[in-house]
């Protein structure tokens, strides 16, 4: 077979192999024959590098509760701002130490770049706390001397070295805290080896660490450059390189530009690093920080505890989209909604067996399954150790492995169910396909929920107790709407009148005068399309006496389709009560 | 300083060590010290793998749409599908094949379990196919041989080789089509090396491969079970084992559950294999397979060219969205919305500084930018040469690092504005900031919005032309809504009727009786929050006369919202032109 791949026409010539700017060789390396075999030191950088990359920054209550959760999973070393650079962040650490909110066996770090006024103002934000990181920084780079900072190699160690010196000074002042040290050459992997661990001994000097006082040295892949084993390269050399290496914890800090931080983050911890700084889901500038979820959980599958709690993946899950208000995506590792759900038939199949026989050897062993060996194919970890249900492997097996019954509607018709109401409807599905069996193609769910939640087609069928037949509403711009309804209520027609703040307001007024006793608790709307003769869709989600249950309308008209919704719901509320009272006649 | 991390209860007993269920020892191994210098083989799977993980699998037009994508792209190994299995799999390929779709230098691969009624299948979809490789596999773990197949190695040997054997008789049922083999033993990572290449070297036998007509033998990381390095030392071991191994297209197929897929699949390559199957941004079961999109990419930021053309990646994103119905991440690597964004002020600098230092290069030598060696901080390719803007890092320039505008609108007004909008808000925002300078809050971005799109605040200022007095609308299910409307236009009040399918269309008639030519072009609504008293928000795109331009308006009652969109585009119109005259009178 020949290989008949053509040159693309990308421009090559405009960049230059990794290796050819920066000699990364270490020939008798060890790392690759290493194993990781206890869980490093986390460092979660959330609230800085992970707050300054978002579209929208954390606000003081978002940080608030990010701090909770990672102090409730078990981070002890929490990089919770850079205060010299924004008072955001100042005003976040004063509140963390004035209000006693970190607790004894937690750590703040706070970083600053190696400049007198910034360093002085950090050293402001930790006052009173019981210990704190001061994390150092300055670019080292080749690239960033020449373009950035125009300055030579010595010009950097200078500026590393005064930012280092003013830190012993400034760290008198504080006297009632304990303050340890962390020094970043900020664009490491852009920087020559031998000039990297000229700049940190140097630094290290000046910072005197002990085997209480340790020194942190955090080699940043502040751009990722190469493939990972070059960076895991770098680190062992590094780490052979460094002095008083006894005190020092050497901190790997990966980006995630060609999509290898987690490996890069394994590997150069298997080259002898300590520590690991990254962020929840990967967060963090353009393509991220490595994912500490990933991280910490890749160690739970190898039976190593990663002394992070990670039992309840879905609330971390949630709680870091509020945060950052941005999606975890659906294939992230260990936690993306997709990453246990199994479409193929075989792999269902397979998944179906092991369950089987883990059931089986447990019983034989005489104890529970949770106690044994987790062995099913194609899920390498039990999803109910991280808290979530074999429900998504189960529910798509209901369904002959064809696509989620909600997916269908929002493809073939456009309907986007808000979310409550697909479970909703899942269940009156697998009602049907329980009762008849089989495969269930789109048009038969089609066909399930038009019977359910939409008026019958054909103009003589009557669809339940009341009919929308005319509405009038009319606004003034005062806030008030004022609504005229005609419906058919059984075979009567009848005409009413309500107004309320909005047309649905308004109609469950008059519905109200007919004796029902109904509440809104959820209303959602969407058009079926672009352009203003499009249809839109109504979900109403009513308390109707006891009973709580959605309706659909579909209109040309917005105000008339959510009431449509609401006469929707009613019908059905009205429908099953009869069932029931026809069931308890049998 | 302690680490103070502590055991996180979780049931680490479960899981044992991959190195204790698989044994993977290569201390000799050389890939570390390798370099990729060239473009492997690419295999697409996109229309396979990738398509039985959807939620909803593709339609016959989005797997057209995706082939064809894949073949402008440069792929010419198109994995299609899975045609014994399913019915939509073997009318694509006989559709490909008939209507001739395949260009002479692209290959398609179909996928089949080694099964006689599926293999007959197989050749039954290709016939006619110039040439075609079918892909034969079955799974040979430990665990799927004792849970799934209860049979011993030999009985997958058999399988395996019974599979091979159909392969080569029903070859001869179609002596027009040149048929290439491709053997996969599924859950390779779940299996005995030793086992692995005997499997294999019996399969390569029956194949009887010659440098003209190699077999392809597929190593897949069916589960990520370990650090990428042990799969590389994997692929090295089989490497050096397999029988005619010059005759031998060593393929891998990473997915990616531990999140180290790509560097799997890099250090794999680096171990000897020849050939990568993945998908776009990574689709697939689970986590997902390989992400063709940053392994290519990551090529071309060294200087290699991927053979793909990756020069329009915002056309593959959005086809890619397209035809699987998922997003591509804001941080899939060098494809993410976040990817070339700098929220971070000194990043934003650095990379101002690399700009200026490129342009200070290129005319000291008297070339183009695009001639000399790309180097920016922060920025590892040319967001130009994946045909991306700078237009994100200006973008975010302009507001002094704080977060878009259309951001702090949806945060703090509950607004989701759509993207033709917010390009058009984001150009009224740079235009008052330009002219006063200086940083903008997000009250700053409300009171520039309300002035721009909404009526004024106090009721005694005019705001524009037309103001909205009242409406009223009436419907009697016809499909046809009748509306009447109270009018402020200039110092008069005016009434008037339309009707149309909806409101908006009635009221487009209204104003074209008043002189105005508007056509709509788009129209888009949300609600302001759960509650059916909850405010939403309409927004129309209107042609009117020869500008084209949003409005936007805000009520309690959807319809009349949209009038009031409808009324602030007009108005908006108006003004502009009334501020065009005034300046050509300057």
């Amino acid at each position: 077979m020949r290989n008949t791949q053509k040159p693309s026409g990308a421009p090559i010539h405009k960049y230059r192999p990794f290796h050819e700017q920066i000699r990364v060789e270490l020939p008798d390396r060890t790392w690759p024959g290493e194993r990781i075999e206890v869980a490093p030191r986390w460092c979660a950088v959330d609230l800085r590098d992970g707050n300054q990359a978002l579209i929208d920054p954390m606000s003081p209550e978002r940080k608030r509760i990010m701090f909770e959760l990672l102090v409730k999973m078990g981070y002890k070393e929490i990089e919770v701002g850079f205060p010299s650079a924004s008072q955001t962040d100042f005003d976040f650490v004063r509140q963390l130490i004035e209000e006693d909110l970190i607790p004894e066996d937690v750590t703040i770090q706070v970083l600053t770049q190696a400049r007198d006024h910034l360093i002085k103002r950090t050293y402001e934000s930790i006052a009173g706390a019981k210990q704190a990181i001061v994390h150092l920084y300055n670019s080292t780079s080749v690239l960033q001397r020449e373009v950035v900072f125009r300055t030579d190699q010595q010009g950097i160690i200078d500026i590393a070295l005064e930012g280092a010196r003013l830190c012993r000074e400034y760290e008198k002042t504080i006297p009632e805290t304990t303050v340890y040290y962390e020094y970043s050459p900020e664009s490491y992997t852009g920087t020559e080896l031998e000039f990297a661990v000229d700049v940190c001994n140097q630094v290290i000097e000046v910072f005197e660490p002990t085997p209480e006082r340790k020194v942190i040295i955090n080699l940043p892949a502040t751009v990722e450059m190469a493939t990972p084993n070059v960076y895991a390269d770098s680190i062992e050399w590094m780490s052979r390189h460094l002095a008083h290496r006894e005190n020092v914890i050497l901190s790997l800090h990966p980006h995630n530009d060609r999509g290898t931080a987690i490996a890069a983050a394994e590997l150069g911890y298997m080259a002898g690093a300590d520590r690991i700084e990254g962020c929840l889901f990967g967060n963090g500038e353009r393509t991220g920080n490595v994912d500490l979820v990933a991280l910490g959980i890749n160690l739970l599958t190898q039976g190593i505890d990663p002394q992070i709690d990670f039992s309840d993946i879905d609330h971390v899950k949630r709680t870091a989209e509020y945060c950052n208000q941005l999606p975890v995506p659906e294939r992230s590792p260990w936690a993306g909604d997709l990453v246990f759900t199994a479409f193929s038939g075989s792999h269902q199949d397979a998944i179906k067996k092991g369950f089987e026989a883990m059931e089986a050897r447990a019983q034989a062993a005489g104890v529970s399954v949770d106690e044994i060996e987790w062995a099913v194919p194609y899920l390498p970890i039990d999803p109910k150790d991280l808290g979530r249900s074999y429900e998504a492997v189960i529910r798509v097996n209901s369904q002959s492995g064809k696509g989620g019954v909600a997916y269908l509607l929002k493809t073939d018709h456009a309907l986007d169910l808000p979310r409550k109401l697909q479970i909703e409807f899942s269940g009156v599905v697998q009602a049907k396909t329980d009762a008849e069996g089989g495969e269930v193609s789109s048009g038969q769910i089609w066909s399930i929920f038009s019977d359910e939640y939409l008026p019958a087609a054909a103009a003589d069928e009557k669809w339940g107790r009341f009919e929308l037949l005319s509405t009038r509403t009319q606004s003034d711009m005062s806030g008030e709407v004022a609504l005229e309804v005609t419906l058919r209520d059984g075979e009567e027609r009848v005409s009413a009148t309500g107004a309320g703040n909005g047309p649905i307001a308004a109609f469950l007024k008059v519905l109200g005068e007919r004796g029902f006793e109904i509440s809104l608790y959820d209303y959602v709307e969407h058009t079926l399309g672009a352009g203003g003769d499009a249809h839109a869709a109504a979900y109403v989600e009513l308390q109707v006496g006891d009973q709580r249950l959605w309706g659909v309308g579909i209109d040309g008209d917005i105000s008339t389709a959510s009431l449509k919704a609401v006469v929707s719901a009613v019908n059905r509320a009205i429908r099953s009560r009869v069932s029931e009272s026809e069931l308890a006649g049998v």
